[in-house]
């Protein structure tokens, strides 16, 4: 994952064109190659990251097409990505796979995004998407789930009204992570789900659910199996599989992103955290999965969001495990220039002081050399260094410590 | 429902009471139709709204009869109405269905009270009857899912167990529910006659439980049919009902009237957010009628109290979506005028800031004016504006905006 | 209980070490009856209480020898109990009875104080064992639960890796109740075994588990029985018995311990809210078995945790009723002390404060006299209380107006 991620990191939108301004201004030219790779650099910079170039000039279109860039984002956000394209891919995706549930996704976002307009939610954070993912995954899942097979056109009416309710269920659970500076994930999916399985259920005339039934006898599927061939499989292959292992793989992977780079700084101690979360995941997987079977319900995101929400209200004495503030929250690699900025700005503080500590003790020593000095002029026995200590203090409240340094400067 | 409220919003009781004072000082003599009107009015206000006056004077009177004011107010409370009289037509139409429900809901409310008497309640929320309405949800409940019939004595001693442990819940739910300025509305009954339930069971021998099995069959029962002829009568029929699919239809309207004039302030806004609200609770109540028939238990109020928490959390920049504080809540007509007097103060307030910006940027010409005459008589020439918008500054510091609307009224 | 505690409430450890230094100034000379008792006493200190000397005198020691400190205060820590001894005698207790189980309990208390160590957790917390007692709660019920029959060494597996879980999942639950200033008790053990048992199960090859199964049938016991015979048996004997119904009465008597006297200071009415909190608890008890059950679990100390919260944040006007900050529990005895010190210095505040109302009030009267006397020796008439009144709210800012009122009476 390191791997894959330095490409970019190296290039993070925000420093190139900081970089752009700067570098025409230089002596040196470049030469017809450099010239090539910085302008590749500037259109990777437009369509990677969160693509905040394009954001900031859809501000200014119609709102029609504000609102597909809101519900792509959204679709996309799904994975903690703030991308129209990814977004797009994922659409394509699923229209390959499955008209009906493509269609059925679409309504769910693009419904949960207005509802979220009208409910007079946060501009900026219907903008990226974040109200419209919750909408996708109702939508989808609600398609993927009813038994009354595809184009059962009855299935948008409930569809429409659970989408609807999302942005709902996301404030007010927001009004309760928000006190932790948590994330709602895909809660309010998971929540609304298995509300409308769970009402219609498998026996329903109108709104028939595929049964999920427990586990009573002896099955196939063991602990050990799982933990070996499964889990190890499930966490890079995850994603590629039939739709329900596929949720399954899915939440480690999820969690895994969420823990590993998304909501703390990405180090080798975070990395570990996140190998940990995934396992983690995959056994509250097994858990949930056999306690929702009771009722009927698949198991839904609850794994990845009960797991990734555990790990991330650790608290730690160690410094690499840094949780980031919630309104900083980008994507991994702005994440991690976030906190390296701020480390490297911890460190000038903590040089400054230990010089200014040095300057002071240095002053202290000169003072009182001085006033060794004149009281050797004045040929008074100076027995004890007790009275210019008591100077150094006195004085010691009006002086800046900045003025001290600046004075070091010009020495 | 805003039809019905208007009678009562034209004459609320605080501003009757307050017009009654001045109105004989006024100079026209009111005729015996009016005084008639007036007096009318004087007696409504006594017994209408939370009959402050009456809670008063019983301040005053003997100890077991605060104590049945206490009862009978919460008995009210369960319908939000914090009222006496509410209180007795309850207990009345309760003693024309069934004698033995009612003396157990009697017993909850009174034991309900005491215990919160001994366990150092806030004494005026206990005159209120908000330590009674979970008292006598718990006795009623208990008696109605009780399966060894009427007058089945021994029933009294979890009755009194339960009820006096509501005070004990309500009070650790309210610590927890605080946080977020939340009610704890009826989670204490559901809690306790779940409890109660299943530490019982339809199969025990002292205390056995009607039987609440889970649809495993066809059922006529369907969600469209739920949906639109059930869910469509049930908002505004609800009470009348026999008691269990009564509380079903009741978790709605109690929503409703939760979102729409209690907790929110009464505007069109929240109005479709209750009927939002309603629609909510019942798909939630659906479900949880599902899972907790599981269990063998019945739904309780489980709906209604987790549709309107999370209609309450939200969160939203719509001005007209106002949350009252907890501490302000008393009845919608009430609520009403308490928003419309805080809009009024801050269109004032507005208005005002307006205003004195007006007054400012006046005098700032006024005195830039006089400053360009006096240099004019002091044959000056003003080149550039820079130095008497200096001058305004300087004395900008010392001058109160008060003072300067003082100065233009005496003008 | 009280009576238990009289003993050591005496002799509390550090008072006794306070005492020790004052009494050799003493004038008196101890004779050797009572330089026993006083050496005896000092040796009780060592080894009661919190063994406070012995964990100073521990960090100087090697890693591995503090670390089994930790593990035999944390086996302690089950029954709130910061000793290490408390600890070794459990242990011998679980050897005694089934050495797989003992080795299961340490391995998985061994496992959690490493885990915290590595996660970075609060050292003062980790050596006081906080981080252990749900890791020997983890081991040893993981072992008993298991249906593969004792010496099956695969069970180490789960067993360290959830272990290991249980300083995330007491971290992560510490950031929700420290909002409250609440414990988590024992809830990550409750969750992490129910985790492991339901996500493996009866039916499985590797892990095999006991099955619990719902009461279907009409059994032989009943709630009268439970609530005679077994509940007040159970509240005192609990601790001897074998493990499952062990666990019960266990729940019972932790709560009973944990609100009389651990978290709340020792008074008679919290006597009574741990008596109420003890038949709250086994009530919950039935219940949460019940639950339980239909997944094929155990009731685990689920009843304990989830009562001592609910009668932990009861808030209350009873003065009586103390909750202790949660930085300053410790065990019983000094709680109590912490609560006695806390009510003198309130008292002696109180105290003063009447003192210096009473100098007040005096000086005041004074003052009004030699007024009046000034007056007089001017011969001016005084003829109504109106001008004195002027003058005292001319003055009034540093007047108090009950001096007015004594001024009114005296004329």
């Amino acid at each position: 994952m390191y791997n894959e991620l330095q490409p970019l990191m190296a290039n993070p939108v925000c420093e190139t064109t900081a970089q752009k301004k700067q570098q025409p201004q230089g002596p040196e030219r470049p030469n017809s190659r450099q010239r090539f790779k910085e302008k590749l650099m500037q259109w990777v910079s437009y369509i990677a990251g969160d693509m905040a170039v394009f954001g900031e000039w859809m501000k200014g279109q119609f709102i029609l097409l504000q609102i597909l860039d809101w519900v792509l984002r959204g679709a996309a956000q799904v994975m903690f990505v703030n991308n129209p394209l990814s977004g797009l891919i994922i659409f394509a995706g699923l229209i390959l796979q499955n008209r009906w549930w493509a269609l059925n996704g679409f309504v769910g976002t693009l419904f949960a995004t207005i509802s979220a307009l009208i409910l007079g939610q946060n501009r900026g954070a219907i903008a990226n998407g974040l109200y419209g993912y919750n909408g996708i995954l109702v939508g989808l899942l609600m398609a993927v789930f009813s038994n009354a097979g595809d184009w059962y056109w009855w299935l948008l009416l409930p569809n429409i009204f659970m989408s609807m309710a999302c942005p709902i269920v996301s404030s007010a659970l927001a009004s309760i992570n928000s006190r932790w500076d948590l994330p709602v994930f895909t809660l309010p999916f998971n929540i609304l789900v298995c509300l409308h399985m769970v009402a219609t259920g498998h026996y329903n005339h109108h709104f028939p659910q595929v049964l999920f039934q427990p586990r009573k006898s002896m099955h196939n599927l063991t602990w050990s199996e799982l933990e070996y061939s499964k889990l190890f499989c499930s966490i890079p292959v995850g994603i590629g599989q039939n739709i329900y292992f596929g949720l399954w793989g899915y939440n480690c992977v999820l969690a895994c992103i969420a823990i590993g780079g998304m909501f703390y700084a990405l180090t080798w101690q975070t990395h570990l955290l996140a190998v940990a979360c995934a396992f983690f995941c995959a056994y509250l997987g097994s858990a949930i999965a056999n306690v929702m079977s009771t009722f009927g319900l698949p198991a839904c995101t609850w794994p990845f969001c009960l797991s990734a929400l555990t790990f991330l209200l650790i608290t730690t004495e160690i410094k690499n495990i840094h949780k980031l503030p919630l309104a900083k929250v980008t994507y991994p690699e702005k994440n991690l220039i976030y906190f390296w900025k701020m480390k490297k700005v911890e460190r000038i503080d903590k040089q400054r002081k230990n010089q200014e500590k040095d300057v002071e003790s240095q002053q202290k020593k000169e003072e009182i050399m001085a006033a060794m000095e004149t009281k050797e002029h004045k040929r008074l026995d100076v027995c004890s260094v007790d009275v210019p200590q008591e100077e150094t203090t006195q004085n010691g409240q009006d002086r800046n410590p900045e003025a001290i340094e600046l004075n070091l400067t010009q020495l």
